[in-house]
């Protein structure tokens, strides 16, 4: 062993001792007859010091040499520091070194390692290995770590089994696009790589499993936008003989438990809301409940005063933003081109100053006299100071553009209380959503996903009415976890491969398996997934997933590292007969 | 939730009491006014008990139509039952059901779901949701996962951290055959999954990880052989700053641990043999210390008789088995059978018995008179009642024959102790295998594994003698886990490429990027892996792999249960650009 210790434990206890450690150069400083070196490793930091006094020259040669990132092994003694460094935990003590070997060398690196490192996005990745050196990613790394095995522990103490399901399956193009692998032992089959487990968790319960769970990759070849990876990991839950219900009880309690241990909050609640309403009042199926700043509706209020925006438009909605009334036109103007950035879409934005002297001042005086836009005031209790944002739409995508103005507004005005931790459980989804360019229905989760019971009867005749046996958890504006009650009854699910467009000969050729097994006695049965790197970034107040993967692929889903994916060779080709 | 309890946990204490189960109806015995239905789920059976008199007439009819694998739940009162089953937990109590729902009905399953159960391999595998409901397999799923959650939890313990490596990387031909994912969103080029994170595992120990492990999924593209799966799962490990014996200290704290929570044994010694010691004894890498039957080398005692087999041979080699003289000529003719079997390829196989009357008769005895195998029982030490098995021929594959032998006669003479434990560490592997047929060097165990330090003066000038720094760990005959020290210097590492015959170019292309790596600080490493599936196996004395995978693909590569690998629709087929 290259140590008797790691460079983050020593401290004032081990004063006097003769230490051996290994680690990289992470600093040199000279003073001439002195040197100092920063000694790290994943631990912490130790301060080394060559003194030309009290090691002997060779020792402090070999010192005068190093250069940053050489890995070193040190002997030395444990004694105090002169200058007590009190943000590191071995800032007290340093390491008089008594013998040093110069384990490997180094390049310079391209660049610095240091929690603001200079290195642009593109070579930190090419470089992963040395970016993973830095500080914060490597903590991203350890806390992913803590909080995949706080999950493992939690499930497996509430009698869920860990079990592997298949990475090699069969494609199924109902969904996303599969990643396919050709299989050269069965010339012309293809195995797919799994989008999720769901099928196989759904035989586990069908074979008696009870309780599963699985940390998996889950793979989508998708059209990569930012921040999207072709492979992600999901925690993958299933349970038998529950009800929505259960799910809810199972899983708050994981979360219990993980916000208590990384969050240190012991006493959070869940909401509930109901898709419905989650769209109503926040233009969004994932609402961050952070803060308030809820969408209302005003389109009674506004229609008849001529004013054809309002007046032709499916739906009429507002913001009101406590005390902003003294926005600028300027910041005004800001703020409706970035609704109408195509992400957004909006074709505009009006808006109604509640001044401090009680007067009004709107976007649509033309139209609207002050004893008009008292009327909306009073709607919705503004109160002196506040300004008021409209838009006017088709109904979903203008709520939706509210959504999405509602939370920039909070980012650029701080309303958001970064220690609040607002879980929220958001239920009744549609079973169904209409494609109008496909001409036909297709699943809002997935066609496994049964119907709530009391919509049995019009499965058939209103598909569009029907609200499924489904859950979102959302936690502070992101989904973090999805799931369902699944169909356990051959007849509901025959008839929902239907409902999809789906002849008999498709659903059995891609899912005959699964009708099959609902033959023999499948139990009621429902789960829920997390994404693991999106839970990760969430619980660490981040956006960016890919600081918490390892080895992440950027929006082409290239490696840039390894330089994958990349040409293969002729015997390769030749092989898959793809000459 | 359909259930107070689960069907494994009422006993006498719950007496009187009001409970709801669900489950599987595994059995049903009628006897006219009463029907007694065996209830079960993972945890265990209950025993329902419908009676005309005490249950009404509906739930008695219910009862009466129900069928094997229907799922039910029942409410009703614990009560004592008057025929106490002692196999079961809840043998002493039975349910008086009051009220009955049928959850779903089964048609009878294609097989029995029992311990032995009439269905053949093929149909088990089609069928595998009910094969899992058997209670073999259950259990081998949930040991499976109490392994690895306890292997997980003694490596975090250790400050091992599990990083999720990518599974979308790039094809490195050398070595095994990888599988290919084609990338649609960059055309002709594509990924490969991974045959196991060797590379990624070093980065991070360059990244400064210090301590990484992965229970991962690995995948190969071999001609299967029997119980070899195209996926597999490892548990795999590696550690910075550490040299071989850190790796044996750390790894055998795993497997104590393993086997005292698994198998009871507290005391395990852990031996240690060369390769060639182990290939010399014992015929195999892989040596069975279970029981003793060494392979003796009696070239010198034999040669000079004039009989051509022992002199023209390269070595001479024999087994002594214990009282073992009586065989009779047919079952010595079956095992000389056994030899010649294809698998085994021996020409044949001599034998000298000791008699129980201190004499000697053997199936040379033309050439060897009663003297001359007398000195052969000196040297090896024979009894009377002993019988030697002896083979010779060129010295590897010669003790490779007589070495499956000893395997074969410790099983048909029950000489292994099945409660033994005896993991053993094979070390000094040579670096490189020569291949007659493609005249060159390849790695014994890959190129990444250092030759021992002593050795790297005749790494250019011979080769084929070098040692590696490399190690397997055999437990009763398996290879449970194999790895190595690795080379952390960039020259060595350019030098093992150049004598595995690359030229620069290849090794730049399919490893510049950890050739690169190499150059900015890679501190000195090495590691293990682990074979999940395998080290279960071995664990519970079993050795059929298949039976600890939920779903397995058989022998040519194909999953049976969903019919995978399959043909592809046209238009995935075109996305792929393969028309």
């Amino acid at each position: 062993m290259n140590r008797t210790n790691n460079c983050g434990e020593l401290t004032k206890s081990n004063l006097g001792q003769t230490v051996k450690l290994s680690g990289w150069v992470n600093k040199i400083r000279e003073k001439g007859f002195i040197i100092w070196v920063d000694l790290r490793d994943r631990y912490g930091i130790t301060q080394l010091v060559f003194d030309k006094e009290r090691s002997n020259d060779e020792i402090f040669t070999t010192a005068s040499q190093l250069g940053r990132e050489f890995v070193i092994e040190v002997e030395g003694s444990v004694i105090e520091r002169k200058s007590i460094n009190e943000n590191i935990d071995t800032g007290e003590i340093e390491i008089l070194v008594t013998s040093i070997n110069i384990l490997n060398k180094s390049l310079t690196p391209p660049f610095t390692i240091e929690n603001e490192s200079d290195g642009g996005e593109e070579l930190r990745m090419k470089y992963r290995y040395l970016d993973i050196r830095r500080e914060p990613i490597k903590e991203n790394l350890i806390f992913r770590h803590s909080l995949s095995l706080e999950v493992r522990n939690y499930l497996s103490e509430n009698n869920f089994i860990d079990v592997e399901t298949p990475c090699l399956i069969k494609s199924t193009p109902e969904g996303a696009r599969d990643f396919i692998v050709p299989s050269r032992l069965n010339p012309d089959h293809y195995y797919a790589l799994p989008q999720s487990p769901q099928i196989f968790k759904q035989l586990l319960m069908i074979g008696g499993i009870d309780k599963y769970y699985q940390i998996v990759k889950c793979f989508r070849d998708e059209d990569l936008r930012a921040d999207r990876q072709p492979e992600f990991t999901q925690i993958d839950c299933e349970m038998s003989f529950v009800n929505q219900e259960d799910v809810f009880q199972q899983f708050e309690g994981l979360m219990k438990r993980i916000f208590s241990k990384f969050l240190g909050s012991d006493n959070t609640t869940f909401d509930r809301m109901t898709y419905e309403s989650a769209i109503e009042k926040y233009g969004t199926d994932k609402p961050d409940l952070r803060y308030e700043l809820l969408i209302n509706n005003i389109s009674d209020e506004v229609k008849g005063k001529n004013f054809q925006i309002f007046d032709n438009n499916e739906i009429s909605v507002c913001l009101r933003v406590e005390g902003k009334s003294d926005l600028t036109r300027k910041e005004i103007d800001e703020i409706t081109d970035w609704v109408k950035r195509p992400q957004i879409g909006a074709s505009g934005l009006l808006w109604i100053k509640h001044n401090n002297d009680s007067s009004f001042k709107s976007s649509f005086d033309k139209f609207f006299s002050e004893s008009d836009l008292r009327v909306i005031s009073e709607k919705i209790s503004s109160k002196p100071g506040d300004i008021i944002f409209i838009m006017s739409g088709e109904y979903k995508k203008t709520l939706e553009q509210l959504g999405s103005l509602r939370v920039e507004l909070a980012s650029k005005f701080n309303l958001i209380d970064q220690e609040k931790i607002c879980p929220l459980w958001v239920t009744d989804f549609p079973l169904f959503e209409w494609d109008e360019e496909e001409k036909r229905f297709f699943s809002m989760h997935h066609p496994f996903t049964s119907p709530k019971p009391e919509f049995l009867d019009i499965l058939d005749k209103e598909p569009e009415k029907v609200i499924a046996n489904a859950y979102d958890l959302v936690l502070n504006g992101n989904e973090i976890g999805g799931g369902s009650i699944r169909i356990h009854d051959f007849d509901t699910q025959m008839k929902v491969f239907e409902l999809l467009g789906m002849s008999k000969e498709e659903y059995t050729s891609q899912f005959g398996f699964l009708i099959e097994a609902l033959k023999y006695g499948a139990p009621p049965h429902g789960g829920i997934a997390f994404g693991l790197d999106r839970l990760a970034a969430v619980l660490k107040g981040k956006d960016v997933i890919r600081d918490f993967i390892a080895f992440p692929k950027n929006n082409s889903g290239k490696d840039l590292m390894i330089d994958a994916p990349s040409k293969l060779t002729k015997e390769q080709l030749k092989d898959l007969s793809q000459k």
